[in-house]
């Protein structure tokens, strides 16, 4: 899979990278990031990208000309997806990461400044993304954690062990609590059940924590969740349980 | 503002550091991030970090002995909130990121692998933190995309050119559509009004846009926006004019 990242600041990318599983799927070529500096698309002299928005207003914005002139540029023969992230956009989440973890390519625009001129986003933009409702200085981190979300879910680039991992996020609750050595460290003890060797019993203990958890923090996921009728039955006792203390 | 971030990975913290408004930050002093690497608090000759999971399950979870350790190194004199970033956590938005940039300092840890061992989170962890939902590699990127949403609240981070900015998204509301030179590129051209010097149609013109934004892209938040009696006449015209095409 390929990205192509249009970004006033490259080199911000670089040790994201350069790093951990991205790094690694760039050497097993699952991956490719071609950085393109929006800079090198200015035809004057001072490379200058931004300008003063027309009826006033505070901020400078990305000019038409560079960005339609590296899309121009652009190496691709298919039709792919070019994305803007924006704080204006979609929400970002799971299942967005996993239509776009099906196209062999997706071309990226990092916007900065107060953004970018409209013509590019009615005639360019194919799609607009919002990591979440906050404000960053620019769309590098977004692009970043688009990229790392998409990534790896390219079969291959995790192993299976890894991938497994994921799996209480996609059923749709949060996790349950999770245990390593040592059984005591300074007084605070593993639970007794992960030491039982009863799968059964684990399984339901786990299965339960999920519910609680959920329950607690993001009641609103439990609304969308598929529960089973074990599932429904636990949640009952956590609500019997919550009644009695 | 001080960040302490817990992480494996400090190096992928660098060029995002190292660049933009978090580098200019950094140099007049308004913003320092101290990189601790868990790994050298380890005991064991292989600087292991993680470990199985009692009760049996794919992955590796983060040990407590290391993240215990280092935070008991961090020197700070007053009690700060300790943030785990995690896909289980409170969803990330500018709110939180206003109520965060209150504090003097931060620690942040950035979560590896399955996940880590429940007793850090119960005995060290102050905040679980999501920024979205969707599953990344690590905490690293979650932990840059706080770093940066608090930093450009610090007083001074930002000129009162950049800070103004924000906003449209402060009120609740997307942005308007921004244009700026040239007016006419390859036939897209600026709308008029833009042009005109008129500063009050200007301003309707824009607050009209940006409802009509938000009426399509996201009636989630105009429900939860402060609109005034212009707005509603607005937004009644918006959905006359619906009807009418």
């Amino acid at each position: 899979m390929k990205f192509n990242v249009l970004t006033l600041f490259p080199e911000m990318f670089e040790s994201i990278l350069g790093t951990s599983m991205l790094a690694k799927a760039k050497e097993q070529e699952l991956l490719s990031v071609d950085l393109i500096d929006i800079r090198d698309y200015t035809q004057n002299k001072h490379r200058q990208v931004d300008d003063y928005p027309y009826g006033g207003g505070a901020g400078m914005l990305l000019k038409p000309e560079p960005i339609f002139r590296a899309v121009d540029d652009l190496d691709y023969s298919k039709q792919t997806p070019i994305i803007f992230l924006t704080p204006q956009g979609e929400t970002f989440n799971q299942a967005k990461a996993k239509e776009l973890a099906n196209y062999e390519e997706l071309t990226l625009l990092c916007g900065h400044y107060e953004g970018v001129d409209q013509r590019v986003r009615e005639e360019l933009i194919t799609d607009e993304i919002s990591i979440g409702d906050y404000v960053l200085t620019g769309g590098e981190l977004p692009a970043m954690v688009l990229i790392d979300a998409v990534a790896r879910l390219i079969p291959g680039v995790l192993g299976s062990q890894e991938s497994a991992v994921e799996d209480s996020f996609y059923q749709g609750l949060l996790d349950y609590p999770h245990y390593t050595r040592p059984r005591d460290y300074k007084g605070l003890e593993v639970p007794q059940v992960l030491l039982s060797g009863d799968h059964g019993r684990i399984e339901q203990w786990r299965r339960k924590k999920a519910l609680e958890n959920t329950l607690h923090k993001r009641p609103d996921l439990l609304k969308q969740a598929d529960l089973s009728e074990q599932d429904q039955k636990l949640l009952a006792e956590i609500k019997q349980e919550l009644e009695e203390e």
